[in-house]
C-alpha cells in the first residue's frame, strides 16, 4: 500500500513535495466506499467485495521507460493512460466487470518536481484517472518509490460470474474468428511519433483518436458477448496480431486461418502494421459457426477476420489466406523500441 | 499475465532461454485449481474464488535494486523471499488468509543467464517460491519484462470475513500497544551485511534465523487475532516502529507512548535500531485493556510495550517513557542504503 516513507526525502522541500503528492493521490482516486471497493488507499491492504456468484479476474501489467514508454516521446497523461489501459484490456478479454485499480510506481525525483506549473507525476495521474473515471474503477491501493527509471506496475482486478469468464482456451475447430475495431492504428502512430517525437506533444488529453497514445479498452464489447455467452474464446491483442493468435491456438489446441483480404486496416496502416504490430488493444475472439455475431457492438465495428480449424501436421499454426495462395503467418510481434 | 515477447529475445539463444524461464515459472507455480485459483498463469486474467461471506484482501508492494536490495549484498534466493514476505506480511497485519500471489519482474538479460548451472533469476524463484510453499499461497500470474534495473513488484490477494479484517484506524485511548517478535534484528543484520557483503553469501535458504535476508510474515499470528477479535488496530512494521506507530496513530486519532525498557530487542540490536530500524516485519497491535492476549501467539512471543492515549495539545503523537522522563519519538524510520 501506498506508505509515505517510501521515497527517500532528499531534503525536507523534497519531503514536503512527497506527502503532497500522495495526499493528492488518496484525495483524487476517491475510493472508499466506491463500488466494491470498502476500504482504499491508507490501509495495510485494500478490501473488495464481489457480489454473490461472482469470482475475481486479476491481472497485472508492467510498464518501463525506454521500454513500454518514452519520457521524450509520449506525454505524461498518455504514459498514465496506457497504464491503466493494458490492464483494463486484460479484463475486457475475459468479459470482466472491473472492480478496482492499483498501482506500483517507480519514479526518478526529477518526475516529481514541478516544470510550469505541473509535475510530470501529476500529468501521469491525470491521464490515468481520467481514463478510470470514464470506466468507473477507483484506484484502490499501490505503492511508491524513488527509482533511477521510471516504472509503473498497474493491478487491475474485476468481478464476472462464477465460470462465465472467456478463456483463451475454449476456440475449436469450425468457430469464426473475429476482431474489434481496427487493427495496425497503433503502430502506424508510433511510427508517426518516432519519425517526428514532438509532434504529439499537445496529445494530453483521450478526447481525439489516437490508437497509440491513447487506446480504448474494449471493456463494454467483452461483457456484451460474456454475458450473452457467444464468444468461445477471447484474449486482446496487446502484441500483435500474428502472436496473439498463436497464444490463442496454443491454449485452445487449435489451428486459425486468417483472410487477408478481411482485415479492418487503420487509416494509415500497412498489412504489416495491422499482422504485427502491438497495442491495439482490440479483442481477438473466436465465436461457433452458427453464433449471431452483430456488425457492431456497443459502437465499435466487428469483423469476421478468419476461421479456427484442426491442427494438422505439416500445416502452420496460423496461416494466411491471401487470393488463392496461403502462407504461414509468423508470430512476429512488435517489439518495444528495439 | 505473462506473455512471452514481452522480454525481446537479442538472440534465438535468449529467445529460447526466455521460453524456457516462463515454462519454469509457469510449472513451479502449479496454481490451477489450487485453494482459491481457479485459473492461473496463461489467460489474460487469473480468476479467483473467495468462500462465502468473505472479501478480498489486496496489497502491492515495489522492491526496486539499490533502493530495497542490492544485487552485491544480497543472495538472489533472499531478494526473491524477501519480495514476497513484504506482501504477506501486509495480510498478516489486517489478519487475512493468503489466497494468491503475483508478480511484475522488470531483470536486466544478465540476470536471465546461467552463472555455474543457475542464473540468479531461477534463484530468485527458489527464494520467493519457498516461501509461497511455506505459507500455501500459489503463484497466480503476474509480468515479466526486460529492464535496465531489476524491479520486482508482488501483489498479494487474501481472504478475511466480511468486516472483520483488522484495521489501522480502530486503536482507542486506554488500549494497550503490543509488538510480536523482536524489534532492531533486521537493522542489526543489515549492518553486518554492510560491513562485510560477502559474510551472508551461503545464506541461500530461510532455514536459519535471518531477520533481514529470510523475514517471517506473522501470518498465523494475524490470523489467531483476527478470528478472536482482540486486536483493536494493527499494521506490520516494515518501515520502524517510530514511523509505523505514527501511522497507526494518525488513523486511528489517537497518541502514544511507549515504554523504552519494555522494548523486546533482538540479540545485536540498539535501541535506535528497535525504535526506526524498518523491515522486521512483526506485527505492531493494540488491544482494549481488559483483552486477554497471551505471552505467546503460534509460538512466538507477544510483548506489550506501552499504551494507546487521546491526542492532548503540546503533548508529542507518540512519546518514549525512559525512567521519569517522556521524550518526543519523531518518525525516523529507516531509508534504504540512504
Amino acid at each position: 500500500m501506498v506508505q509515505r516513507r517510501k521515497v527517500s526525502p532528499a531534503s525536507p522541500k523534497d519531503a514536503a513535495g512527497e506527502l503532497a503528492l500522495l495526499r493528492l493521490i488518496r484525495q483524487r482516486a476517491g475510493a472508499h466506499g466506491r463500488g466494491g471497493v470498502r476500504l482504499g488507499i491508507g490501509d495495510d491492504c485494500a478490501l473488495l467485495r464481489l457480489k454473490a456468484g461472482e469470482e475475481m479476474a486479476v491481472t497485472t501489467d508492467l510498464s518501463i521507460a525506454g521500454r513500454h514508454f518514452r519520457l521524450d516521446w509520449h506525454p505524461a497523461e498518455s504514459v498514465g493512460h496506457r497504464t491503466l489501459a493494458r490492464g483494463l484490456s486484460d479484463l475486457a478479454a475475459m468479459g470482466a466487470r472491473p472492480v478496482a485499480a492499483f498501482l506500483s510506481l517507480g519514479l526518478p525525483n526529477e518526475l516529481t518536481l514541478k516544470q510550469e506549473s505541473r509535475a510530470w507525476v501529476e500529468r501521469f495521474y491525470d491521464g490515468l484517472l481520467a481514463l478510470a473515471n470514464a470506466y468507473g474503477v477507483p484506484l484502490a491501493g499501490g505503492d511508491l518509490a524513488e527509482s533511477p527509471i521510471a516504472v509503473a506496475d498497474v493491478v487491475l482486478t474485476g468481478a464476472v460470474p462464477k465460470g462465465a469468464a472467456i478463456l483463451r482456451s475454449g476456440a475449436r475447430a469450425g468457430d469464426t474468428l473475429y476482431v474489434t475495431g481496427q487493427l495496425g492504428g497503433a503502430a502506424a502512430e508510433l511510427a508517426a511519433l518516432g519519425a517526428d517525437p514532438k509532434r504529439f506533444a499537445g496529445h494530453t488529453t483521450a478526447t481525439m483518436i489516437s490508437p497509440h497514445l491513447y487506446p480504448q479498452p474494449r471493456i463494454a464489447q467483452g461483457l456484451w458477448l460474456r454475458k450473452r455467452g457467444l464468444a468461445s474464446a477471447a484474449l486482446d491483442v496487446s502484441d500483435g496480431l500474428s502472436t496473439d493468435l498463436a497464444h490463442l491456438c496454443e491454449e485452445s489446441g487449435v489451428a486459425a486461418e486468417v483472410d487477408e483480404a478481411a482485415l479492418p486496416l487503420s487509416a494509415g496502416a500497412t498489412l504489416k502494421m495491422a499482422l504485427h504490430g502491438g497495442e491495439d488493444y482490440e479483442l481477438l475472439f473466436t465465436a461457433p459457426a452458427g453464433a449471431k455475431i452483430p456488425r457492431r457492438i456497443a459502437g465499435v465495428p466487428i469483423t469476421g477476420i478468419g476461421r479456427i480449424v484442426p491442427i494438422r501436421r505439416g500445416k502452420p499454426l496460423v496461416a494466411l489466406i491471401g487470393g488463392d495462395s496461403a502462407r504461414a503467418l509468423e508470430a512476429e510481434g512488435w517489439q518495444h523500441f528495439s
